[in-house]
């Protein structure tokens, strides 16, 4: 248990994504004291989500027995192009956002400081603050899910770039003859390696005849299909499923080998949640790919691994964003 | 002519490239007021190399005029990974060198101080402080020659990361399952748009029976084929040229948008010596692929242009990496 102590400057994170809304109250040592979760709904429009988000970091207030008010500031990462001066949500093509003033709009309802930033932005700082406890100056990370996003640390801050949009590393082209990709393009990592892509590519093999354990898990159609299930298929001997996962993860080493090449950071640091339900799957092949694919002499001592904070990377990077703007 | 006055405060920009090397000596202004060139000749070995440096560096003093001594200090752009700090010359596949001390042996030979830095870095540093006067926080220099070579301002400063190798844009695979690379890779942007990746398929295709004007000006083996020979064969109407160069233009496009979407920088600047051939053909090409390409909402006011320091970017940013070490 908490003690009272600990809830003196507590700040809270929240991770707002295409489905579903976390939020967490953070003691001064990053500790989760409270969190809830509710779901998005995003088909119901802007201002019903918005209030479900606000609804969300009530219920975390109230499950550790605090009051809004004694929560200094809210750290909120966000799916999609975000203007973190402004306050607002410029395009987030799963929620059909643009342009919102989601800062302005949650100060109202909630009436503590918000703070916004890019998702992926945020969870690399929660891993790079939280986590990476021997600070690297330069660290990228990259986090595998529905789609594949990223965060830059360089010289020891988040890296935002010209037009703050920095670390789209999920549309970085590896296959200029490769799949189409959400985003128009042919080849994009995030065509090549997603949760989506690996979903994908298993369907139309199962539509044309291939065999797989998930067929008799999960039915013809493979509906409900997630990443947990990939990994329970493998580990019952499922090659197909096993070679489709191995695929992503060679793709997945060969991006962050261009990394490496470009940017030369300390520390590559891989989550999300297909990295999360597959690391066994996917590590070590994803490390061995990269250690090939990058330059002689550009690898030394640098490391890539997958985060421990799993699903929590989110609000704990919230909670660390809020917390900047204590100081 | 250069008045005394600008003689004093001289600094020595050197480019030592694998074929040529070139020495310009700099006023305050970063004017050049004396160059001089020699081959590299490589193949005599590690000390001879370095005896052409410091005959090319005097060479340079002498024709503007001046006495070496009269030289604040010397800034060098060499080919290949480079240990700035300890001076060395860590691997350079096409001078056959590993770890060569040239700082150390340089101001043995010249007795004046020595600065060094990766060649393309160098560019760089050269194009960003000579050139783009509004001083952008965050560049890229890409430069397409024998090789492809990259360098990164971030922030206002040379980036070069945790091992000193960052900017090896060259090897960033577009194209996993493209032609076989010098690094052993596959599909690596300089396997697709270097000098070395047009000449190779333009021989290939000849070999395989294609027409071009190529073989009327050289004969039927390309012997001694140069940058400048591809513009003048398009200028002529050689569609079968125009064709492998837009094909290398439009992989430059695509690698300039994945640099986009990772780093976002506010300029991108093209250089090397096929660019300076045939800017007329690529730039264009480049612009509007790399546009198309790059996600929506990434790309609103940046600039994506050629150097006009062309040849001069070594040299000027040997003196920029200089002068650096004279504050």
């Amino acid at each position: 248990m908490p003690g009272e102590n600990d809830k003196k400057d507590c700040v809270i994170g929240v991770d707002f994504g295409g489905t579903k809304i976390l939020a967490g109250v953070f003691d001064a040592k990053f500790e989760c004291i409270g969190r809830a979760r509710v779901s998005t709904k995003a088909d119901r429009g802007t201002e019903e989500v918005i209030g479900r988000i606000a609804r969300c970091v009530r219920e975390a207030v109230e499950e550790c027995d605090l009051d809004l008010k004694q929560i200094k500031t809210i750290g909120i990462g966000a799916p999609g192009a975000v203007d973190s001066e402004s306050g607002k949500v410029i395009f987030a093509p799963n929620l059909g956002w643009n342009d919102v003033p989601l800062k302005k709009e949650l100060e109202k309802l909630l009436e503590r400081p918000v703070f916004l930033e890019n998702d992926c932005n945020v969870c690399t700082l929660g891993v790079y603050e939280v986590e990476l406890k021997a600070k690297p100056r330069e660290v990228v990370g990259i986090f595998l899910g529905t789609g594949i996003g990223g965060g830059l640390i360089l010289e020891g801050k988040l890296y935002s770039g010209f037009n703050r949009t920095a670390g789209e590393i999920g549309h970085m082209v590896l296959e200029v003859s490769g799949p189409k990709c959400g985003c128009g393009n042919k080849g994009c990592f995030e065509a090549l390696a997603s949760r989506t892509a690996i979903f994908r590519k298993i369907k139309e093999a199962v539509k044309e005849g291939q065999k797989t354990l998930l067929t008799e898990m999960l039915g013809p159609e493979l509906e409900d299909l997630r990443s947990g299930d990939l990994r329970k298929a493998i580990k019952r001997g499922d090659k197909f499923v096993e070679h489709i996962v191995e695929e992503a993860a060679e793709y997945t080493g060969i991006a962050v080998s261009n990394l490496i090449n470009i940017l030369n950071p300390e520390v590559v640091v891989i989550g999300g949640g297909l990295m999360e339900q597959l690391e066994d799957e996917m590590l070590a092949i994803i490390v061995e790919t990269a250690m090939d694919y990058a330059m002689p002499g550009t690898t030394k001592g640098i490391e890539i691994i997958a985060t421990r904070l799993g699903d929590d990377a989110g609000i704990t990077g919230g909670a660390v964003l809020a917390r900047k703007h204590t100081e």
